[in-house]
């Protein structure tokens, strides 16, 4: 992994795997002093890694930044992060196990100096940790900078990014590698399963798994997509059959969740993040607060009384995002509103143009929600930033909060509206379509095409003027020009909004895909042309990001099964409307209304003993997992019992050996 | 604690802390074989524990079994035994530790010898977790006994029992020690908590954890008991008005069970059981199978098909459950004949002594209930026996699913009835009342007295035998008559019951005391005397038992909620069922049906939102969790970057003190 780049590595006498941008106006002192901390051998509380400045490129510019730096670190100093990481390893018995520098022969893939044990993305990940976690010591604040404050156990890093001082820090990308992937991901014509151990291998677990449950998702819509078809063609979508449609939905959003839970740790296990027990988290890099002690680690940090934060929540966010709600709901009416006009139009005199003046309101609604959930994303943020969350994680879920309510709300209260109180099957089916579709175009736009066309131009422009100077014969970049263009590019921003259009799609799906059944075909069609867009923007738009070693999809599984929830009420109210149903109650709508709310409850318990009979692990993973702990209590006691021998009865000693043997025996 | 026995052990070397009983006709080999195994070295795979026979009593009797054991320990082997079995401790920084032999001095209450470190239930905890432990070498079977086959790492003990040889196996009572808890228990008369802690030093965590749990509930019960009186006093009962008392119900039972888990993850911080660590689990003493080799331990040992027993579970316990629920209800409907039977004879002539036949089928039918319930649990112990389930922990789960879902039907399926397709509020008061009063007074009576005066005419004929040889002064008898005596007492088959018991009171107040609001006041009545008939059996009429390191009241805590989900819903369709709710919309039924669904989703759902937001764990005892994983990590890293230091740069070491001072300072 690591001789790839060393072949054109400009003259430096270490492959690079990160670059660190500093602002191009830091003081001398700042980075002479930082330069030394990244140096310095880790018993002096350094990170003992290797770091260079990035030269300047064979054409110089004005603007160009001179604080870049490119970091590295020996193969020895990789393998002893990696134990610090907790990485988890494939062991010589086929098990995977935390890998210990100790024991590091002991692991299938080392061989000779274990130049090729570790990939890329993890030795760019170590050095993400080592660099996250490279402490102050006395310094009371960054050398240059009065107002840059620090404290002893003070991550330096953040407070440099907080602060403004570290523009940014990326992994670098490997060409061949990246050409390799490439062409196994999405330049293969076959239809095949992505390559998703190649994807985990250069992105790292969280991004391949993001790829693995999108995949797992669209085989998952098959069966949906293969009914749906013939009821679509055949014209069996008069409104009166959906309960058939309704009650495998039903099943099939409760089963689907399940089983991906098992699919996601067989994925997780192989790679290793299954059992990898979280690092201690550190402050988020905007956190500020009073200096206090810290209750937990004891050391003097900022601190945020939490009645403070529960108060900016209550006071602040809540009402906002009911405001948020109360505006969405708004304009809905202002919908209907248009939807109505544009009715009375054609049926006032029906032409053509009328006719298709019909989609006009439902495209206009449409692109207004994009906008709407786009531009409730940024306030979100901006929220929950202010709300100053001390963790990373607890950040995150109040974001993820936010975002699903509002944009649960926001695309799915006007349907919800149409099937519950307007009972219009024949309009809900039309704002489905058109809203799904033009949903899709639009996000399949802004995610990928138009990030991709401003890369491209970027591009471009810094190819052609290397040519001018230098002849390039294969169009490659040399390596300085090579991390200045990647410091241009994009960042990454996580796999936040490609899990959230995943979930809004579910939720087309799940909720009224038995009034519109194409619908399953639709976001089939969209998955497909997503796995593409995705793994194109992930190799040419963005940055490469940092592996991220999740262990499962985290929050969204709950959000997934909180929309399934959703779904069984839904499909069964909608079984409850449909006149074949009500047929069967001609007297009574009383009666149809408890026995479908009595089916309901039965099928919401169901569901729930579901989830507890259905192991979250299947088994021989688990067997596996057993084995290792089973074994690592047996060498304790082994421990216990050799040191007991030694200390009380030296005499018994003579009988070890054999007692060592009955142990393997077992 | 070891103390208060040594005073008379009748010429004993040692404190005798539990006893085991072997059949009276074992052959002496076995015997021989076994007490040699107990005693020898760990290093040879013994025991190392202390072994001796008990002496004849002052009068011998021919039925006398001569195979009665007292085992005890050394100091030292408990102390080590400790270590194994992962007990934790409080540390002298007060919080709590697992503790071990090495660093002994630094645990709070260890003094000296460490003499009263454990509690004797903590020592006979160890001991028989050593004696579970002792394991087969490699002898093929029991000496003397060639149908009883041991294979390598086969737990003797089990092997004993399942055989036969094994009577029993329970620790010792210390009777000074029991004085003073019986009397801070329930001697003294002023009302007061009960002393927990002391209840835990000796029984035992579970044992202290069940009556935690039930003074809880008592306490809980209190708010629902105070309005119930004026409720009931004040002829507020007219069944228009149990909406308000629904609402607070709804509310209560939520509420109460998320604090419940808060209380008890404190008792179970305290008693450093929260975060112990589940040793790896034996198979059951009755599991049978094919001799095969275990996919986790890799070890020689019967091994049963999941398959089989899948279809054991599923084609005889399950018809057999369905079958037993369809019984239940036969014998609901006899009751309701028999119901309407009384009615029609005292509307035809209503006298005094017809009022009084009213209540005769409700008390038949409660009584029948309990036998039913009796009959029942003898059946699902023997079907889940049948199922061969290889983990006690699994069987435990088989049996309470069989014996709650039988229950709960047979409990409250005639209530359901009344309430919801009789819709007859004054016949479920009824109802309701006399099934309470009357599962109550068969309980306690069931429960305490019968077996108390079983034991007391036993003890008295005892005493009254003794007496003839020798004057006791005060009455106490000597060791060996002490110990022959505890081993006639009854066993206590944990708090398998007494929870049952309480998950119906549960269930009575919080699905239909909104009708009946002096159920809560019955209940918290019954929980006072419960508690001290508790208290007494445990004192007076059962064997000590094995103290059990619980963490939490375990599958009980899942049983109530699904008890607080169903009370939701039941207390939402009786609101519905109110005339004064059905007021507010006098023109349409649908209306307030879907009004109600509505609202009682919403609860539901705040429910599942209210378990999420209320953290299981108070917080001042996460934080000192927290501290603890906090701290061994830091201590890992350092190790580490010690070791970094000494292998690749002596250069570094002069630099040692200062660096450690840093790492201090944080």
């Amino acid at each position: 992994m690591l001789q790839d780049l060393s072949v054109d590595n400009g003259g430096l006498s270490f492959t690079p795997l990160v670059v660190v941008e500093l602002a191009s106006d830091t003081k001398e002192e700042a980075i002479a002093w930082l330069l030394n901390r990244m140096r310095d051998l880790q018993q002096n509380g350094g990170a003992e890694l290797l770091v260079e400045q990035l030269g300047p490129g064979v054409w110089v510019q004005e603007k160009d930044n001179p604080n870049v730096f490119l970091v590295g670190a020996s193969r020895q100093r990789l393998l002893s992060g990696a134990e610090d990481v907790g990485l988890f390893k494939e062991f010589s018995d086929g098990s995977m196990r935390v890998f210990t520098f100790a024991n590091k022969h002991d692991f299938k893939d080392f061989k000779g100096d274990g130049d090729t044990f570790l990939s890329m993305a993890e030795c760019q990940y170590i050095i993400k940790h080592e660099l996250d976690t490279l402490r102050a010591r006395d310094e009371t604040h960054v050398p240059g900078y009065t107002q840059a404050k620090l404290y002893p156990g003070k991550s330096i890093v953040r407070r440099l990014q907080s602060k403004g001082i570290l523009i940014q820090m990326f992994p670098l990308h490997e060409k061949e590698e990246l050409k390799r992937l490439t062409f196994s991901w999405y330049k293969k014509v076959k239809l095949s399963f992505q390559p998703l151990d190649d994807i985990r291998h250069y992105y790292g677990e969280g991004l391949a798994l993001y790829f693995g449950f999108l995949e797992y998702f669209t085989f998952a819509l098959v069966p949906l997509a293969l009914i749906g078809v013939p009821y679509y063609l055949f014209d069996w979508e008069d409104y009166d059959k959906y309960v058939v449609f309704a009650v495998f939905n039903l099943v099939w959003c409760t089963v689907i969740l399940e089983f991906w839970k098992r699919c996601s740790a067989s994925l997780a296990y192989c790679w290793g993040t299954l059992s990898r027990k979280k690092a201690f988290e550190e402050p988020r890099p905007g956190f500020h607060g009073v200096l206090g002690f810290n209750p937990v680690t004891g050391r003097e940090e900022p601190l945020y009384p939490n009645v403070k934060r529960q108060l900016r929540i209550y006071f602040v966010s809540l009402p906002f995002v009911l405001l948020c709600l109360y505006g969405s709901l708004y304009v809905m009416m202002v919908y209907f509103q248009m939807e109505f006009w544009a009715l009375s139009v054609h049926d006032e005199e029906p032409t053509f143009w009328t006719g298709i003046l019909l989609f006009i309101p439902s495209i206009i609604y449409a692109v207004v929600i994009e906008a709407l959930n786009l531009i409730y994303r940024y306030a979100a943020e901006f929220l929950t930033d202010w709300e100053n969350h001390r963790l990373e994680s607890s950040y995150q879920n109040h974001l993820v909060l936010k975002v699903l309510v509002f944009n649960f709300f926001n695309c799915f209260a006007s349907l919800f509206y149409i099937a519950f109180i307007m009972q219009d099957m024949a309009l809900l089916r039309q704002s489905l379509a058109t809203l799904l579709i033009t949903s899709q175009i639009l996000n399949q736009f802004m995610e990928a095409f138009l990030p991709y066309w401003l890369q491209r131009r970027r591009n471009k422009k810094m190819i052609r003027k290397v040519q001018k100077r230098k002849t390039l014969e294969d169009k490659e970049l040399p390596l300085v020009e090579q991390v200045r263009l990647e410091a241009d590019m994009s960042t990454y921003l996580g796999t936040f909004d490609d899990y959230l259009e995943l979930f809004l799609l579910f939720g087309y799906v799940s909720l009224f895909s038995c009034v519109y059944p194409l619908a399953a075909v639709l976001v089939v069609l969209n998955n497909i042309t997503e796995v593409y867009s995705d793994a194109f923007k992930m190799c040419h738009v963005f940055k490469r990001p940092f592996s991220d070693p999740a262990g499962d999809i985290g929050v969204w599984q709950l959000a997934f099964e909180a929309m399934s929830v959703i779904a069984v009420v839904t499909n069964c109210a909608l079984i409850g409307m449909s006149p074949q149903v009500k047929a069967y109650f001609p007297d009574s709508e009383t009666q149809l209304i408890l026995w479908i709310v009595a089916i309901e409850h039965v099928l919401l318990a169901f569901k729930f003993i579901l989830t507890f009979l259905i192991p979250n692990v299947p088994k021989h993973i688990r067997v596996k997992l057993a084995r290792l702990e089973f074994e690592s209590l047996e060498a304790l006691k082994k421990k216990r019992r050799l040191r007991a021998g030694k200390c009380s009865k030296p005499r018994g000693s003579v009988r070890w050996p054999s007692e060592e043997r009955t142990a393997y025996k077992y």
